[in-house]
């Protein structure tokens, strides 16, 4: 596809970057994971081919970085003062996190990019690794309030989060790609399995 | 691919049946999901795409079947007197099947046939549906034996299995398709969570 990119202002830096990685969702959530590439992507965000690839090596790199910088970096880590609002608060931010179309992308990179270490290693260090930390910062403050029983392993202190990663295996099941964490199914996490374990 | 599947003694009925199942599943394991075809498994069989087709309607139909036959079959309900061995039995059986190559390759279709609300209907019912069944034998004996704290909810029920699920994409992280869910995962599962939560 020939793109005029010339029209229009010349964007630089962080402004041309975002428009970059919005195109990139935007692509991804139109024509799905199997055919984003990077000349569409160029295409939508009005830029050339060249210009992404200045800043990312791979559709997997820019498509990794828009999903932190657009869906990641936007969950507030809630102090609500109370252990079970800001579980609640979180883990429903969280769900639509996981839910979104580029999660449901990442599961299916993963897969089949099964023998690509470096890409599995991009999507788990930018990715992966940011969630532990959102739900400990609430389970510290928590504990300071007295309201835990006593010191929580690892395994315990992610528990609500894997529940809620296992459920987008759930949801692919019953609704496929287009399907939500249902509020009902936070609650069932939250006073079922995580407060009655932990609260002291 | 031509092959002559007029040589060696004519199979009919369930010893045919095998031969393609198992056939599917290796395929599978060699070549991987998006290169498994009809064409391939009949030639691997050594019969004809013919003997297949009139089986199953496409090949995601044979590769859930053989999923069924060969993997979710062969898994023993355990039944050893104690709450906490018969779970560490079950999840270490299980955490092998969900860690097969067939597993893997269920996800990636999972993703990739989002919108195909049949396939999705088919996996869902012929694989997904198995497994609460296998912890409800176990904890009812367990209820029996006055091992458990007080009715369970069905989410407090299937946690052990939801949370080997999780471990399934945590591994597709870590490790791609070919690693294991190790024992001391298991451990913590049972030991950690779910012991704790549901114990008299």
């Amino acid at each position: 596809m020939q793109v005029d990119h010339r029209k229009g202002p010349r964007r630089r830096g962080e402004v041309l970057e975002e428009a970059i990685m919005q195109a990139a969702l935007a692509e991804l959530a139109e024509v799905g994971y199997m055919n984003v590439s990077m000349e569409r992507i160029a295409a939508r965000a009005r830029t050339s081919k060249a210009a992404l690839y200045r800043r990312w090596p791979d559709r997997a790199h820019l498509i990794v970085d828009s999903y932190v910088r657009f869906v990641v970096d936007d969950v507030d880590i809630p102090d609500t003062g109370s252990l079970r609002t800001d579980l609640m608060v979180l883990l429903r931010q969280l769900a639509n996190v996981i839910t979104s179309p580029v999660v449901m992308m990442l599961f299916g990179l993963l897969v089949d990019a099964g023998d690509n270490g470096e890409l599995r290693a991009v999507i788990r260090e930018r990715v992966a690794t940011l969630k532990p930390v959102l739900i400990s910062d609430i389970l510290e403050r928590a504990r300071a309030r007295g309201e835990l029983r006593k010191p929580l392993t690892r395994r315990q202190s992610t528990l609500p989060i894997d529940l809620l990663r296992n459920e987008v295996v759930q949801i692919l099941l019953r609704d496929g790609p287009a399907g939500e964490i249902p509020d009902s199914t936070i609650e069932e996490i939250v006073d079922e399995i995580f407060l009655p374990l932990v609260r002291a």
